[in-house]
């Protein structure tokens, strides 16, 4: 069995974990056309994806993502009053407010097919892309610089102003916007692969 | 000439372009052994490294990094009032404070070399890490996920009161300090490739 066999039976089990996700709405509405011009391609699977959020996370420790609670997630702008709702459900642990850009893994078939994806992904402002692997599965990560990791309270409290949290709201929503032009640039390139 | 001449050729630019930032103590001191281990290799060779800083940057606009001007960089932990003295520089912009993670790039001879030295880097929680090119030059990016990216003020004022200053010092440090721990790691396994 040679490489090409592993990949299409590869990509045959990841697109129909791909459709039960999407018969379970559990596939952002964002991303939808550019995993199908993807998967199109004989060259590339989409393996993971998300079309970029806002999520307010309850942490216990910096980077301990395993024992994060999320309070709220979005894959949308938010309105201030959504983001002080979801901080009164903290409870125990420091309140981060991140802003996402989106994230997406795909597996080529070649290592020359992965090197021409990636550098379309970086030419349209996903400048935080990269090869996770090149080496047994040749797995693309395609992700943008933008974003916001900030702490805003502690133990379900607030510790900043209404100013500055209208602030941070602002910011993540640039955040949400950009990532969707950036995504609508990136599919205009994909359907010449 | 094959590949592995030109590979060599620009190894030794690379090594001459790192002696001048050296006698020009351009380079952090926190990373210096480990780039004397990679390039110690014959497959590698480093083109660009940051030992992890703190940060404080006054930005025009999101993302906009051409515009950005530098009121503080800090390679080590810092103190409650050196944030404040360093904010006082600010006119004109949003202030934010970044504390950022170690950021390497080497450059690899082979695909194999590339994908064996990006496991390792990962395995010792430089997770975010990536190859960002396999065609022509083969570059790794080794880099890690913790990070703080927080918009504090505006136009030279700060939105945030003391006691939430002192906790994004804290968290600042906090990274500063893993960055350093990942960094041994990377060390100790460096003495094996």
């Amino acid at each position: 069995m040679d490489q090409n066999i592993y990949f299409l039976e590869a990509k045959e089990r990841a697109l129909n974990l791909l459709d039960k996700a999407k018969s379970k709405n559990k596939v952002d509405n964002g991303i939808e056309q550019i995993l199908f011009l993807i998967n199109k391609s004989d060259k590339f699977y989409t393996s993971s994806s998300c079309a970029g959020r806002i999520v307010l996370i309850e942490l216990p420790k910096i980077g301990d993502k395993r024992g994060a609670n999320f309070l709220g997630r979005w894959h949308r702008p938010i309105k201030h009053n959504e983001l002080e709702l979801a901080a009164k459900k903290g409870k125990n642990g420091m309140l981060w407010l991140l802003a996402q850009s989106p994230i997406l893994h795909i597996a080529a078939e070649t290592n020359n097919a992965a090197d021409k994806l990636l550098k379309i992904a970086i030419s349209c402002g996903f400048k935080n892309s990269g090869l996770k692997s090149i080496i047994g599965r040749i797995i693309i990560e395609i992700c943008s610089t933008e974003r916001l990791d900030a702490p805003i309270g502690k133990n379900g409290l607030l510790f900043c102003d209404e100013e500055f949290l209208n602030l941070l709201v602002d910011i993540s929503n640039e955040i949400i916007n950009r990532s969707s032009y950036k995504l609508q640039r990136f599919k205009q390139e994909l359907k010449n692969i």
